[in-house]
């Protein structure tokens, strides 16, 4: 397997990443994890494997591989099932932990079973905080990796105004972004925590779709083109005079941008203007305001004050139904921490990365309102998403 | 919603696959289950939601549905969280149960856990196996849906040997016919089970990029694009005298149907054409001899023996790594039970629907081999991808 940071030239970056880790253990009380959700082992290795990653608060990092998986690097053991993890730490004289974290919000129940029986001496806890908050904040390598996506994105988003033809409808025209998408190197995959995100490639909205409410947790809905993938576009003809919102996958190398821009078919609703003019008067306004150390919380009461000022209180993250947040942490998952909701009290850091998208749904125009992906800098936000972001008419 | 089974027109159908359930709950000695897997869910309801489904071994079967989900149907009630249900049934003067299956390797171990505190009377079960017992042998009305996607996959597999084009990259090849899948109307969306199954749309392996291992459960492997999703095409130019393996989504609603044929790019090796036809031939030979009550595993041994006739059994389920199975369960998630492996004893039944896969990986060539999705009948095997099967040069 092509696992880069177990690489010697990725050294650093691989130990700048198990110290994040080893900070979160501290803090917790844990003598030692075992990582073993996709996510997280690609976030420890660089790429995917089958296996486990053991870390010590104190000592070395040990990968164990599952063949067909292999990788020639001092800190890799083969296993073949998890039980045999304990004696081959036996072997090398390392002392099994007293305390020892499972991912419990990302394994089965009968995962973290199996797991907790191979360490019978072990207080078993809850790590699956740890890596999140460790991967919360990007590295400058993850970050960088992060600007390449977004430079992708915006450079396919930069054309899907000359895709529209008149008559098309939503799927049609989402598939042709979907090719371009991949013609330039999106690998499709939309990898999201949890099972609360189902869809292809993202989510495009056109007219009042865009009201129907999903039993997905994406910030807006949309009644899909089957009950069993009850979100994003219908395959119904996109009628004039609406909006088409299109926010899709920007996944080009493990990590991904999350980027929404609006194109009008025709001219749309002076209502359905001030609210779009409204979302990126919000943007600009968090980007100088969100430095490091804003209570998180505080992003979301801004952009609703601003909301309220312009009585678009209505329309806000929906019209039938509302949510809660207006951004929230990406990387490698779609859905990673922080929320941004009103009630988060946590701090904003350094090398956070986070998708802040204020919308709106105008009934009769659809879904308005855009989102970039940003890195939070000393000197506010950075925009890793750069794009036109005002309304635009299909050409 | 658009819960279908919901609708009264579908009222038989959703007491049929209800019925399937209760069996197996009385086999297992479980008074009730709480389902919330999505793919079980949507099972139970034709239709994704965000809530539960309880059902009782004997009483009526209740659907919580959590808001924005919203259906009306006399079974439905609304909560807000599973906290509320133990309540809700006491005033409905529904008895708790003493025995409780939860789906315990689908939810994670805190859902697990969050869901056993609300039964705090209950002895908790696994009903993991309930709900997937209940599911391998499709309905009248399931295998027709399947059927439905038999025919449109095999229609746009029947236009990729139009595709090529000389010096293309597999990936670009592949993005051709995941365009041609989704103007039919294919979902996009690979529904699996576990993680372990994480792709775009499917997977076509172009020469030895076939022999790559891959962490996942695929019968194939091949390299990827990236690191991050290490299966699959890789970006080579597809090499000439080479075997292009085409094995990709076929989900349209909410099923799917399993296939892959090969096309070469100019003439292959004999040894190439002897594995491709000795997977035909096994195939043809298990269409009638796969009748109900024949033990599964025999389906992988007559294969192998088959193999060994013809000496392959170097090159089969792989050159460097080999896989233990020939096939799989299919339906709402692609890898469904049962596992077509030698050790399983377990009998054919009428209407279990197979994805039978032999397959072969030839050094210098590639993969070869066939994949149709089938159902059992009285009669053998229904082939429900039919599409000419020996291998095509690309025009």
């Amino acid at each position: 397997m092509n696992l880069t940071l177990l690489h010697p030239r990725l050294r650093d970056e691989k130990e700048l990443r198990i110290s994040k880790v080893r900070e979160q253990m501290t803090l917790n009380g844990l003598d030692a994890i075992l990582v073993s959700a996709p996510s997280n082992l690609f976030y420890l290795a660089g790429g995917m494997f089958r296996g486990y990653v053991y870390i010590q608060s104190k000592e070395e990092c040990i990968y164990f591989l599952i063949p067909p998986c292999e990788c020639e690097a001092p800190d890799v053991r083969i296993i073949h099932k998890p039980e045999q993890i304990a004696d081959m730490l036996e072997e090398m004289e390392i002392t099994l932990p007293l305390t020892l974290g499972l991912e419990m919000d990302e394994l089965t129940y009968n995962e973290t079973e199996r797991l907790k029986k191979c360490f019978p001496s072990s207080r078993v806890m809850d790590s699956t905080m740890v890596l999140r908050r460790a991967r919360e904040c990007k590295t400058p390598f993850e970050q960088d990796l992060m600007r390449v996506d977004g430079l992708k994105q915006a450079n396919v988003y930069s054309e899907i105004k000359r895709m529209y033809v008149e008559g098309m409808t939503d799927l049609e025209l989402q598939i042709r972004i979907e090719q371009k998408l991949r013609q330039e190197g999106c690998l499709g995959y939309l990898r999201a925590s949890g099972k609360r995100m189902e869809l292809n490639m993202g989510s495009l909205l056109a007219g009042d779709n865009a009201d129907i409410p999903s039993p997905y947790d994406f910030s807006m809905g949309g009644a899909g083109a089957d009950p069993s993938l009850p979100a994003g576009a219908s395959g119904a003809i996109i009628p004039p005079h609406s909006a088409v919102m299109v926010d899709m996958n920007g996944g080009f190398n493990g990590y991904q941008t999350d980027m929404t821009r609006v194109w009008t078919v025709g001219s749309v609703s002076d209502l359905a203007h001030k609210a779009h003019n409204c979302s990126i008067r919000i943007l600009h306004k968090l980007e100088e305001t969100a430095l490091p150390g804003v209570r998180i919380g505080d992003l979301y009461k801004i952009a609703a004050e601003m909301v309220d000022e312009d009585n678009l209180k209505d329309y806000f993250m929906g019209h039938n139904h509302h949510v809660k947040f207006i951004g929230h942490g990406v990387g490698i998952e779609l859905n990673e921490i922080p929320v941004i909701m009103e009630r988060n009290n946590d701090p904003l850091k350094l090398g956070m990365t986070l998708a802040i998208e204020p919308k709106f749904v105008i009934p009769g125009v659809g879904a308005v309102g855009i989102e970039n992906t940003y890195i939070v800098t000393e000197n506010g936000l950075e925009n890793i998403t750069v794009l036109k972001e005002e309304l635009e008419e299909f050409e």
